[in-house]
């Protein structure tokens, strides 16, 4: 039995993450796929406690995921089309499971709570891929990191969260200096670049590039990266304010 | 008795909308007084119906207080801090007002209903004030324009909202040229830069200002502006796309 604890929580509105990751350059999304028959994958989400702010439920969704507190988060915007078909995705979870199995899974009052119509508000966020372990939660067959340009079809609206979430990240991506959320703790100019052409989706002139980010006096340059041939090593850099 | 028709609509999910208008060379937002004792200022908001998207719910509830369809609109924040202190706000006005008085205008059902904690979608609207008969609803003894400088103090959070949807407004300016909905059908050059000087909050070149916007190539020039003196009369430009 998946328990929903529907009581707890404001009725009709869920959350959303879309958590980004970087890694062999690319731009990456945790996608868990449910335990049902039917390849249902969707975004991390979940509810609103009645005694949570929105905030700390997306931080809440988004620990018990990565297992990361202290995330990089921006609710982004909502998706409140009467049309996101939560019914018409359940109906056609119970046409491949078979009634038996649904009702197996969720007792009936909080099936009859989930299945109505809900508003979801997005968030995404970025993190340092290496220090996340994917958590599988009880209703997960899987959790996985699917590149952005690769994403299997999601569940109701999901795919289109991440295509708004995209747009946004790009907006912000020199406005609020939040690249350095996908990095570790130390690396190199190039990756810096390497994640603004990605997430941009276009090549940017490495001089220019270069200077840009030093001009902004944000990172500090600690020694240079072990290669074993020192003349071409890049240096490290780190985060610095 | 006030009719709220709660069991119509997504409960604990409310709209409040940010009107923005100007004039006088002031940015200025449109904000209802309720009829009850103790000076309650607010923002026009509303709740979403079951059967509407809450684009269509934010567009109705415009359409009622200014009586324009076709208003520029962006979704901007979702308020929903577990302190925004609708309860505190009901206690204070039934403290002031009188439970006999509450108990006349709100039945209880309903009042069990609105005094829940409200999570709040937060839109912003652009207007051509002088287009804006701003309508009175039931619970309103004025309904008026205050500069941005100066607005009451309103109930909750919703001076906080406004002063988010500012700051979203100034991100919007250039990258969407959205100022021209402050706007009647024709304008001068000095009147579009006076938008944006009040809403940056900064004095602009006004060659450069000029130069930016002609180069945009979105405005078509008329004739000159009838002044009485000819010579110095500034061209008027209409939105031409």
């Amino acid at each position: 039995m998946i328990s929903l604890r529907a009581s707890d929580h404001i009725p009709q509105l869920s959350i959303d993450c879309v958590i980004f990751g970087f890694s062999q350059n690319q731009l990456k999304v945790l996608s868990p796929k449910l335990i049902f028959k039917g390849d249902f994958w969707s975004l991390p989400g979940g509810f609103v406690r009645q005694d949570e702010s929105i905030d700390q439920a997306a931080r809440r969704i988004l620990e018990e995921r990565t297992g990361i507190k202290d995330i990089y988060l921006e609710q982004f915007r909502v998706f409140g089309e009467t049309d996101r078909s939560n019914l018409s995705f359940w109906d056609r979870l119970t046409e491949l499971n078979g009634e038996a199995f649904v009702a197996e899974h969720f007792n009936r009052k909080e099936l009859e709570w989930i299945t109505k119509r809900f508003v979801s508000i997005g968030y995404y966020a970025l993190v340092d891929i290496t220090k996340v372990i994917p958590v599988k939660m009880e209703a997960d067959a899987s959790v996985e990191w699917y590149d952005i340009q690769n994403l299997p079809p999601m569940i109701m609206d999901h795919n289109q969260i991440v295509a708004a979430a995209l747009v946004s990240l790009q907006q912000n991506l020199d406005q609020k200096l939040i690249a350095f959320n996908l990095l570790p703790e130390t690396f190199t100019m190039n990756e810096v670049q390497q994640i603004y052409e990605v997430v941009l989706n276009k090549t940017l002139l490495r001089s220019n590039f270069q200077k840009k980010i030093l001009d902004l006096n944000v990172l500090e340059r600690l020694e240079k990266k072990f290669t074993g041939k020192a003349n071409k090593a890049p240096y490290l850099y780190r985060w610095a304010q």
